[in-house]
């Protein structure tokens, strides 16, 4: 291995980097083991995401951003349980000691944490190929979490945000799409810099029947939902929420994008019908839009129709180990 | 990204090789998080390590010895903080499908987590170098988890089992220590398939004054425990534990394999001098030997002796981006 700068060794690394006060976790970096407490209760909601240089983020990424993405999906995770973020622990192989990516990195991972109020209480740093482990813990009352099985017949279903130009930054790296420099700068923030649902997340405990959040395309996170709950589902492929650069782009594109895009980390979740007001009260304390897309049947299996009710030839999601 | 073998999909990968029936934790792997709750007044101790090819494991390891040591390392860090482990998360990058490899990745990994009576409760799957990131969760008394910071002036320094083979392992790889076949798999073994002291760390609650595992070399560790303390030590080289395997090295190698060897994995921790009964009885309940290496004192910084008292030069602990 050949550092790019001096060498610095991994305890000061973890010192001068990702060390904050631990305020709220009863121990936070530097022992064998951070230790969580979940409120009186409360569940712990964990879950861990991976990003690896090459598959989930470009070299030149900005270090800022991939700070801020890295903790960012795994929030999404929990958002898509209806759990409030605790802490997390990040391990993280760099192939060398470089200031620069690190001071940026840590902005970006530590300025999000505290816009949610959570600690980084632990983790590894290591040498090898730039790969960043993120686990993150949220709390949520005992049997209160929003889960993938409980969508019913009936029920509407629900998008939050506007879906696809995380897909569309990479069609336009591609040059699979046309899109100005505006345009570019735009799609590419959505990409790079993805909100989790949090608050809303929270909002639909005890109304939304189930929830997954869309990190690999619509169709293909449907589906898990549809096969956990043991249901169908029609989708309105026209009522698909996107952004004014999206609408601008061909309707095949558009398709492509909404449908099989991967990386929103919007949340999709489903309501019974008669729930219609408490979930538009959900989304608007959440500060969030949300749009019914479609209805959970018996029928199994996901079909998407456009606005004359013909089918849209359906997509697969997005697979790390099959694109 | 070439895979090796037919492709299979990220999710038909998590259910043929990880999914087991998640019988202890209220929700296992297949939705957006997993759901952990410790017990009444428990808290829940995490950690988390990230094992990297050619960094932490060579390329001809065996899949079945990398899947334990993966789990192993962590569950280390939870015997340390005198935790009863409860579940893991595992995210792994590989760089393509290799059913062999996956398989007994899979039962290495599963086997020891089946001997501790914990499940594998969710994690990520991704393509990218060989990567192993497992995040380990346990529970201990609020308050009473063991930690670095614990070790009070007169306290005697114990340390389990024996130290230096997984070090004379790698000297023996790099040609600069001679074994004869069976020795060289004995040592490959200690460096392989670690055994974390998880009883022994659940055992010592209420008696250790503080606890770290050895994983970085004992000189380095020490040297965490005693900072982080506000105190000092001398150990007596000579006391180190070791096996007949090592024993038979020159003095030198000795001294290099257990004061500054690495991958150990035992305990190193204090305890009163009045306690000594009470650290054989929790040794022997748990069937690990422990060994009296030294005394805490006052003067801050580790001063190694050898039989006569005179000082055996240190060495520095195992550190991943300096060395």
């Amino acid at each position: 291995m050949a550092p790019r700068t001096p060498r610095i060794g991994e305890f000061d690394l973890i010192e001068r980097w990702f060390t904050r006060p631990a305020a709220r976790s009863p121990l936070g970096v530097g022992d064998d083991c951070a230790l969580v407490a979940p409120g009186a209760g409360m569940q712990l909601a964990v879950t861990s995401d991976m990003l690896v240089e090459g598959r989930h983020f470009v070299r030149t990424v900005e270090p800022r951003r991939l700070g801020h993405k890295a903790l960012a999906v795994n929030l999404s995770d929990l958002a898509a349980c209806g759990a409030q973020p605790l802490a997390f622990t990040l391990a993280i192989a760099l192939p060398g000691v470089d200031e620069a990516f690190l001071d940026g990195f840590a902005q970006g991972l530590l300025a999000l944490a505290e816009r949610h109020g959570i600690e980084l209480v632990g983790g590894d740093t290591t040498a090898g190929p730039l790969t960043v482990c993120i686990t993150a813990f949220g709390e949520v009352p005992a049997g209160g979490a929003l889960l993938r099985s409980g969508a019913r017949v009936g029920d509407t279903l629900w998008v939050s945000g506007r879906l696809g130009d995380a897909r569309l930054a990479l069609e336009g790296m591609r040059d699979a799409a046309l899109l100005d420099a505006d345009a570019s700068e735009r799609v590419r923030v959505a990409m790079e810099l993805p909100e989790p649902r949090v608050a809303l997340g929270v909002a639909l405990r005890g109304i939304a029947t189930s929830a997954i959040d869309l990190s690999d395309g619509l169709s293909g996170d449907l589906a898990h939902v549809l096969r956990r709950s043991g249901v169908g589902a029609t989708v309105q492929a026209d009522a698909l929420p996107m952004s004014a650069d999206l609408a601008a782009q061909p309707v095949e594109t558009q398709r492509l994008c909404t449908l099989s895009g991967g990386d929103d980390y919007e949340l999709l979740f489903t309501a019974p019908a008669r729930a219609l007001d408490a979930v538009l009260r959900a989304a608007s304390d959440a500060a969030v839009e949300v749009t019914a897309i479609g209805r959970i049947e018996a029928t199994p299996g996901a079909r998407f129709v456009d606005g004359r009710g013909a089918p849209v030839p359906g997509f697969a999601g997005f697979d790390h180990f099959a694109s």
